[in-house]
């Protein structure tokens, strides 16, 4: 596939849609065609970005006030973009990223009521026409998600500790996000079991990038 | 002075322009007036901000791209504004400021050739309203400040080891702002004698704000 571009395919949801089991489930599946996958997360994904990601994601809920923590996301964006992104989509790599600029809408532009037009101000400066083609969005009822993101460990439960009104606006926020890009989004059940949410994520694959979904 | 708002004062220029000296002596002589003065800095400023500020001046001068880098300042900046800067004015404080946007404007939006058009926007999005009233620019012949800057201890040099040119594009762009913000923005000759320079800085800031130099 030497020449060609590769594919940026960013991964969207609340806590515990199972996002990362099914990044990896598309991953194998590209690879069995021959694709070369890059898998990368925001916020990190760069030497950079991951140095920024940990003021994101330790400390208090309320350590950085909603224009902060939405230009870091930004400034650790650009970074990723810059370092990981862009070369990999330039060496014919398809990049599936677990999180992306919906995430910053959602989080800081709905849930923290910081609002729409500042975070699309800064996708326009940051990211401009180099987003992704595809956004598959996870979506779950916000109690089976907290449940499910609960019996995981980890110290990174700083958005997890906020409370449940919080997330019940980050879905309707997503949702809505889908509805504004129906070119871009496809919103997946991520409430069924993992094989079938596997089987709708690379429908809507083959779809967008016109593949067989059988070798 | 209770109930009345504060002031806000920037002081910019390039390495070696003796502001950390001159910002001391305002200080001394505003407090000597019964006003009180936050000496502050960016980056910076806010415990926030001070974190953010680590990542800015220490590591390889190319660490970060141009945009990630201005991101960086500006989200120092936001959380230097509402966690310092707003809450001292508004106590009726004097803020004195080593460094603020116009610095991001000279370093990244000229210096690197990011465009003064994305640091532009930044500006109006993060600090809109609520920049200095008065910005004092020292302004020196480029190779005295880095001779001086060189006299100096510390490790915080990444700015420092860039090359003359760059320091060239610093100083004419401060000059630059100077000109098109003359309403804001006096230059002082800081290649004077530091008594004399005192005195340009405390007539300016006694034009600015009606204050009689002799109390």
């Amino acid at each position: 596939m030497s020449g060609t571009r590769g594919h940026f395919i960013s991964f969207e949801g609340g806590e515990g849609a199972g996002k990362s089991t099914q990044i990896a489930r598309l991953a194998e599946w590209l690879s069995g065609r021959g694709i070369d996958v890059v898998k990368t997360r925001e916020p990190g994904g760069s030497p950079g970005g991951e140095v920024i990601r940990k003021l994101l994601v330790e400390g208090d809920a309320d350590r950085w006030d909603g224009k902060t923590e939405a230009l870091l996301h930004f400034a650790a964006r650009a970074d990723h973009l810059a370092r990981t992104i862009r070369p990999a989509l330039e060496k014919s790599c398809w990049v599936l990223c677990d999180r992306f600029a919906d995430s910053s809408m959602a989080y800081q532009g709905y849930g923290h009521g910081l609002g729409p037009a500042f975070i699309q101000t800064l996708y326009d400066l940051v990211v401009g026409d180099e987003g992704p083609e595809l956004t598959l969005i996870f979506d779950l009822p916000v109690e089976e998600g907290l449940k499910r993101a609960a019996a995981r460990a980890g110290g990174e439960d700083r958005y997890e500790g906020m409370d449940k009104a919080f997330h019940e606006r980050l879905r309707a926020a997503f949702l809505d996000i889908a509805a504004n890009a129906p070119e871009r989004c496809v919103v997946i059940d991520a409430g069924q079991d993992m094989d079938a949410v596997t089987a709708a994520m690379i429908a809507a694959v083959c779809r967008r990038f016109g593949l067989e979904e059988r070798a």
